[in-house]
């Protein structure tokens, strides 16, 4: 059996009641480790860097292992860009190449830069028309219950490339999601950690980093998961937040790991 | 500032999805204690005698402290019944020298027992017709943000009449906030644990215990809130679910306790 554990925390009160979003967590691991992983989460929600919660919520529900799907995590690349502006015409490019129609990617980083406060999950756009297909309004759609497979060897593997905080951790676990969703062609995010500038593009081959997705001290973050026209949106919401995923890194540098 | 740390288990997914409620628990901590408390309630939730949880929701909120209220906890009787019949006889009686119309105590009861799943919160029903008063369904009125003001106190002052088990700690609080509530004139409750058979009716003046509410191996349990016709459901349940209540044991015995 496995445990998934999701956390929320706000501020002001709780999300539904019109509190700002502070942090979020999702984590899907065994037995021995809910309750340590639970605990961590709490402690992450008073004492994040965009401020203390006075709101938290953590769910623990278990998930039968045979429903497992196993995944390989993304390779990551990273692009260092002089200022924003150079940061978004970068990830633009990107998003054309990964399948994104130009205007559709432009409408993707538009959307995400003219938030008004911080999503707890992410914009769905179409990515021929980028015209926003889902409902869920400020709440987003959410992704849930997906970790790493083994997660020293992934630590150690971000290590070897450089990467060693929680931000690309995280993200590259669920972007790898993400992109093994049907009918997801890209995903562009920036964070909404005040001090976290970078942001990513992920497409169904790389994750690329870019340095200047958005300006130092700015508290708004968000996710855009660009989708093919006519996907069904109902079976790729369920996907993304009830099919249980395990995301392995890649089989040579995990053979590598263990032959240290 | 406290915490009002609040716990909700089901068994088979989550209540929403219809999940049978396994416990719940409130507190309403102090900054030093809430990481304890809520790591003792996912414990708890997984080790129920109804049962392990597949679904828990926990919540933490931080509460000012400005707007608390202080009460004093009701006094404990109990009666012991020689079987379910006599024990739900004599419960009502005293629902009935609370103030309770006989029809309406007959009519809680009944309703208790009718139930054919565990509520999470309590059922209000009129003190005069019986007739139920909320629109809560199965889910019902829950009673949140209270606690003892001492814990060692209160555990001295109950473990001094012979009372040393975790339902009572947590009934006679929640009774004592309940009882404080404006319009309500009397509870009735017995424990969906399928161990605890002694149930209680609680009146403005005291909290009297029944030996024999429900049959052994009974894992079906509920409450009922009767008030004066009349009353201001909203006024009322905001009060149960919102106010921050802390509940002091009665003056003679904290002297007492502190003498020793």
């Amino acid at each position: 059996m496995l445990y998934s554990v999701r956390m929320r925390a706000a501020q002001g009160g709780a999300h539904e009641q019109g509190g700002t979003h502070i942090s979020g967590a999702e984590r899907l691991v065994g037995e021995a480790e809910w309750k340590q992983v639970a605990a961590e989460m709490l402690e992450r929600a008073v004492s994040h860097s965009k401020g203390s919660a006075d709101f938290i919520n953590l769910i623990v529900e278990t998930v039968s292992r045979n429903n497992v799907q196993e995944i390989t995590c993304l390779p990551i690349q990273s692009v260092a860009g002089s200022d924003v502006p150079a940061g978004r015409k970068a990830a633009q490019a990107e998003l054309i190449k990964a399948g994104v129609a130009p205007a559709a990617a432009s409408a993707g980083v538009a959307a995400v830069a003219g938030l008004q406060g911080s999503m707890r999950g992410a914009m769905v756009l179409c990515a021929k028309t980028g015209k926003r297909l889902d409902d869920s309004g400020e709440r987003g759609i959410r992704v849930s219950r997906m970790d790493i497979a083994d997660n020293q060897a992934y630590l150690n593997w971000l290590r070897r490339q450089g990467y060693g905080n929680m931000h690309i951790r995280e993200a590259l676990v669920l972007a790898s999601k993400v992109l093994s969703a049907p009918g997801v062609v890209a995903e562009l995010c920036w964070s909404d950690d005040p001090e976290y500038t970078t942001g990513y593009i992920a497409s169904a081959t790389v994750y690329t980093r870019f340095t200047n997705l958005k300006p130092y001290g700015c508290s708004i973050g968000g996710r855009v998961f660009f989708v093919k026209e006519n996907t069904d949106l109902a079976q790729l919401t369920d996907y993304l937040q009830y099919r249980p995923v395990m995301v392995k890194v890649p089989a040579e540098e995990t053979n590598d790991a263990v032959s240290r």
